[in-house]
């Protein structure tokens, strides 16, 4: 018997899924390599970072989403180095592990621009343990500011700036401005959380700037109507622990915040770069690799690249966007062009991606949409955003409950993972913050002044 | 006008919560203090420990719990230290805040009875950071497993031991054992994961010491019905990494162990010691403060003391059990008791407990119940522990989600909520555990052996 052919596939976000998935059938060997032992609905981490859904809610168990493929097998595990000559992937445990074709599918991390010490004071939200962070955060600023006495203290910490007005940090400035004004609406006695300023800022003219202008300006309408404060035009110049300064038409302006959430952009992860080396690839200026018009690297026929790790481009020239549609159509399509081969069948036509159309949710009930040239906005948006996002993550797990959960929640104002847990005591310290704003003189005071 | 009188309630558990809600009408301004920001169900803390629950799915923030409580404040804080002369709490951060009366709840924490060192290898269960570090272990176990080839490391791996047989070891052990036998059937390509050994050890002579006789042969039935291995009256001597020591009837026994769980006892917060100290309060020998027949210290008529920190005894001076009923039913006392004295009522009768009786669960649609003399077993039983248990919950957060989320893992054996997230890659190192046991020369198996 002759040996089976064997696909790796690094990376089980939406690209590398949709190709194991895709060679269900195929006469293959599938391992999929992940650093996680999940799939993780990303579209949905900021609920996770507001506390309306819990971590576990938006990701599956990859062994699980694939335990009846029994062609394939998951592999926890850090692939560190790539050997395209000798068709080898190394993991950071030692083992390496040949194969007959590669996908490559690690997605996309997020770029601070050369300036990456204010990660620390601006996460960003790409990961599980980053949305529990940003939660922290936003959750802390309000105990913080409960316990202040001095107003200009107190309303630093109840600043909360969002950089980057795409789908993230539109749908995150909506979700916090909704903790502000009703969540937490009756739940402190020395601050009113309404008092909260939520800032949504962008270097572009307008928020969601690959959105079609009529929708853009609905969002941001929307927005306002929430709460929000829409700074558009503005570059971020410094962002320190306490303060950020932003260059506007009218010059520098120094902003009093102690949570900034950083939505701005994002890079090619470590993998992704030397994947470019060990290949000679051609990439763009942000490191994501150039790939033909069947999704292979040039002069390596046997590595695909799906995802955000890829640039390719529409009939017009056009660089499609990282977002999971355009990777779940090329894992796909890369899982059938290996298939076909091993059948003998002629190559498959180029790789064309199918737009469906761009949707952002604003608040509860509330969201814009763009399918097929169609624009919705408002409930009717609302109502296909929560179709869509329902029906993916039912697929992988009954998960019916993220609708219950949400309708309890439009109904009702309440968040209920509202948990702050884990390392937040090591990450933040309350204390020691505390400690310095809190003087034994005010003690007589947290306790007279209810 | 005079000065409402102010009630400080140190922890957010079952006993301070339920004396917080009894002082809802109550003429006092309360301050609950906590350390976390949530009150917690520990009684399913087990589910979250076995990936059957998300953590928010069995807490509820406590301010969103006493929000529409207007005479009441909820502080995030940590109390270090209590002077009972002048009334103050002091916080680590540097406030102290005066009281008229106090009621301390500051629970148990699970105690290694002089082996410390232990704590490392052998996780308890007392806190949502202990449950997640257990989940993470339980699910890298089977990952490791699955890229082990030598059968003797491979066996250590797949070797659970819970130490304690007590209802949280019961409950851990039918979690564990339904994990290995359904949940993970289909999901690895390498093991078995039916192989692994489920062992739940007591140096008692029978599994649910606390529990009628007849009930507890019938949970040890059903457990052993479940694949776990009960080993009662052995005694655990060491603990390290990668064994145990235990000393049965026949001497002593080396046990290779890569996964152990400690459930074995409680001792009290360091909190609860200084209370003590500072009150020359009489303790036991786990250092717990035995209180008068009003829950209040000698000599301090106005600091109670309720839940796990309080030795009470019953009319028989048997001392209480650590459970959720005793502490909340205590909290509601002691709140009564302010309530009455400030109205210038007379005192209460005796705190007197009412035993509603025990539960346990083991394992889908089976548990033992006792409860006023009645014996239930398998599914009726199970019925009146899910009952219970949802009310409770239902109660803090319409949280008919825990109820949908069992019924479609009870019907499905999926576990939703099997993330490996956060720390887990520190406090465990997966590849480095790994590169210990993958050598290069296995890399073309792990291929090929699918």
């Amino acid at each position: 018997m002759s040996r089976r052919s064997r696909v790796i596939i690094v990376g089980g976000g939406f690209g590398g899924l949709s190709a194991a998935q895709a060679l269900k059938s195929a006469p293959v060997d599938v391992t999929l390599i992940d650093r996680h032992n999940y799939h993780l609905f990303q579209p949905l981490l900021y609920q996770v970072a507001t506390g309306s859904l819990s971590a576990g809610e938006i990701a599956a168990p990859l062994r699980s989403v694939l335990s009846r493929q029994k062609n394939t097998r998951v592999l926890l595990g850090d692939v560190r180095d790539i050997d395209p000559i000798s068709k080898h992937v190394l993991l950071a445990d030692g083992a390496s592990l040949e194969y007959d074709s590669l996908i490559v599918a690690v997605g996309s991390q997020s770029a601070y621009y050369g300036h990456d010490a204010w990660r620390e004071w601006a996460p960003s939200l790409k990961s599980v343990e980053e949305a529990i962070n940003v939660r922290h955060k936003i959750l802390y600023a309000f105990e913080v500011a409960e316990r202040i006495a001095d107003p200009a203290q107190r309303r630093a910490w109840l600043t909360f700036v969002i950089v980057g007005a795409g789908p993230t940090g539109v749908e995150l400035a909506g979700a916090i401005a909704e903790i502000a004004r009703q969540t937490l609406k009756n739940d402190f006695r020395s601050i009113d959380p309404k008092e909260a300023q939520i800032i949504l800022m962008d270097s572009a003219q307008r928020v969601l700037p690959a959105f079609p202008e009529d929708l853009a300006q609905k969002a941001k309408r929307a927005l306002v109507k929430l709460g929000v404060e829409v700074q558009t035009g503005v570059m971020v110049k410094v962002i320190d622990k306490e303060w950020l300064n932003v260059q506007t038409h009218d010059g520098m302006n120094r902003l009093e915040a102690r949570t900034v959430i950083w939505a701005g952009g994002v890079s090619v992860p470590a993998l992704g770069k030397t994947l470019a080396s060990r290949t000679k690839a051609e990439t763009d200026r942000s490191g994501k690799i150039i790939v033909g018009p069947q999704l292979t690297i040039a002069n390596y026929p046997d590595i695909y690249v799906v995802g955000d790790l890829a640039l390719a481009l529409d009939p017009n020239g056009k660089s499609l966007p990282g977002v999971a549609q355009v990777a779940m159509q090329q894992g796909t399509y890369a899982a059938k062009a290996i298939s076909r081969q091993l059948e003998g069948k002629p190559k498959q036509k180029d790789f064309k991606y199918f737009d469906k159309g761009s949707l952002a949710v604003i608040g509860r009930w509330s969201a814009v949409a763009d399918a097929f040239g169609i624009h919705l906005s408002g409930f009717p948006a609302w109502l296909v955003w929560a179709f869509i996002h329902l029906t993916y993550i039912v697929q992988f797990q009954s998960r019916i409950l993220v609708f219950i959960q949400w309708a309890i929640q439009d109904l009702t104002f309440s968040r209920g993972a509202r948990l702050i847990t884990g390392t937040a005591a090591t990450d933040f310290n309350f204390n020691e913050e505390l400690a310095s704003v809190v003087k034994p003189a005010d003690s007589s005071k947290v306790a007279v002044n209810m």
